[in-house]
């Protein structure tokens, strides 16, 4: 990775899981019941279970990068957009039936086993799926209070707070634009980059715009890290589905065949179908979705794509977007702290060296 | 009802209405996507289709009582405790397997029905739970997004989305210890008055405390406002519970043989259970949670409730609440306006009439 990207990570990525583990202990530390002391520990192990903590560490360094004029904790309310990503991958895996997430089962996976929060008793009707609710409710509402109680000056909580509360509608919005496109035959190249920016580009667009309205940056900032956030989430998801057609599995922790079994529409399928002819799209269509399909189907799958140029046009979609913030953070460079600078760059071409 | 609760309701009950109404009209106008309009044309039906609104007329009854000296759109701001309400309704239902609420089909219920949203598509897997938790998430956000647009002081405006935030957190926790309590033989009085405190008495508290701080109010009559609600709330739901039991069904809209067939510990049962000896026991727990009791069953339990004191006991125990609530009153009235003392006195009563 970057230079700016590894000091980054090295000074921030500790003191945010500290205070992830902190703030959990403090709201467990008020609890008598048992069930709720054991519920708000699997929350904590949840969340402290990996993830890479883009969202806050986009938080913190543009909050410093934008000047940090106001006083608070700021580590506190960076984690607000860690619990709120966590809270949206709850609920998402329970609609999609996700039995894994970073490593190990999700949660309502895991909470299927009531005697992790009563070894005593037996289970209620349905433990995964009341434990999920229940536990992506708490996460959000926990984001909020990690907010609401960094300290910094009222008139900018209530500004950041706005910013995480449409953040969220905004992916409740995406996911589900995701469950209705899972119902037609090929969303339209519109469809996909509409439901991408909802559920990709918001929340890191979010984070980099509460930091810098933490920092209270000006109208003219926040401007440009809100469409660079916007661009660069939707550039990660898009190489993301390249590599998940094209890339290394050991490498992307996942089969190399599971977004065609499972169906997804990514603007490959999309621009491939787009530029096939009656008998590719018959024989696409048998493929997609199809949990039974042999090495075969895969390659062809992929040689379809990278003939019809579906690929291309990915990632040309992809270089361009990141292509505009590179024109965009020239024009607004004299604005930020220059370490900011360069990370917003190394963020960029960390998503173009992902994709090749 | 009473006077001033009849005035209140005549003045703000059209108001709120029109409210809520219009909030969703606007989220709405900025859509482009024809199944989010649907989606967010179900919610809003779904909360204007009935309910009584006891939690923002509380809300804003507390702020005209509190002297409301700051100004913002009050209206505005008491809708989010109603939308609170319909999040936690909404997924409440789910995890209860619940099929009806307020007259119709539960919101996931009528969600399973995905051609209301798209009538030309097949539907995703589980569209009535993917739908029904979406559309909790939704509600809890837009709840937040109408405090924090109210216009209030950014000061004022901070603590109430604290209040707001913790309200949600313990209703969470009361569904949480509701779950555990459906998996005991026989939970504890104390259990039991705890789970109907998180559930039951932390919204009506919070609206109260909600309008006063909107309001301007001080911490001693914050103080007040918070006791007051939790004790009218869980007396209210302890009415609630001698209804379910020996109220007319044509009243309470539900077969009066409904919370024995879910085996529902509420107070009455525990308490009964705590005064039975072993033959009454093993009675009772064949007849609890038996979808198929015979009109004799019923009579038992009932009998069994009133003849060893149960009846008496939650009834006692409710009205010890109203009377804590009632010296109360007459400790703190003069921190408020006359109307909202008399108002507050109605509700108290309201709940005593309720019980008898």
């Amino acid at each position: 990775m970057g230079k700016q990207f590894n000091l980054l990570r090295e000074k921030y990525l500790p003191q945010i899981e500290r205070e992830i583990k902190k703030f959990f202990e403090e709201k467990i530390s008020t609890q008598k019941d048992e069930v709720i002391v054991r519920y708000y520990e699997e929350l904590s192990s949840y969340v402290l279970r990996g993830g890479k903590r883009f969202r806050p560490l986009a938080l913190i360094s543009s909050y410093y990068g934008s000047g940090s004029k106001h006083e608070g904790n700021i580590i506190r309310a960076s984690i607000s957009v860690e619990l709120l990503h966590n809270s949206s991958l709850i609920h998402d895996d329970i609609m999609d039936e996700s039995p894994k997430r970073r490593g190990g089962p999700s949660f309502h996976y895991l909470m299927a086993n009531w005697s992790r929060l009563s070894p005593r008793t037996p289970p209620p009707r349905n433990p995964g799926i009341s434990l999920g609710i229940l536990g992506g409710d708490s996460l959000i509402e926990l984001g909020l209070e990690a907010l609401l109680e960094s300290g910094f000056p009222n008139e900018i909580i209530v500004k950041a707070a706005s910013e995480y509360s449409v953040a969220y509608r905004k992916l409740i919005e995406g996911q589900l634009l995701d469950l209705y496109l899972s119902t037609v035959t090929m969303p339209t190249e519109e469809e996909v980059l509409r439901m991408l920016s909802l559920k990709t580009g918001t929340l890191f667009s979010a984070s980099l715009v509460m930091g810098g309205m933490l920092a209270g940056a000006s109208e003219d900032m926040l401007h440009f890290l809100r469409s660079f956030g916007q661009r660069v989430g939707v550039a990660f998801q898009l190489q993301d589905d390249i590599l998940g057609l094209y890339g290394d599995e050991a490498v992307i922790g996942k089969p190399a065949d599971s977004d065609i079994k499972e169906g997804k529409r990514t603007l490959l399928v999309v621009k491939a179908w787009e530029l096939s002819d009656e008998a590719t799209r018959k024989k696409l269509l048998s493929i997609l979705g199809n949990p039974n399909i042999s090495a075969a189907d895969l390659n062809y799958v992929r040689e379809v794509v990278k003939e019809l140029g579906a690929l291309d046009y990915t990632r040309k979609t992809a270089l361009n977007l990141l292509k505009e913030n590179e024109k965009d953070i020239e024009f607004n460079k004299h604005l930020f702290e220059e370490s900011f600078v360069e990370f917003l760059k190394e963020l960029n071409e960390i998503v173009i060296a992902r994709s090749f």
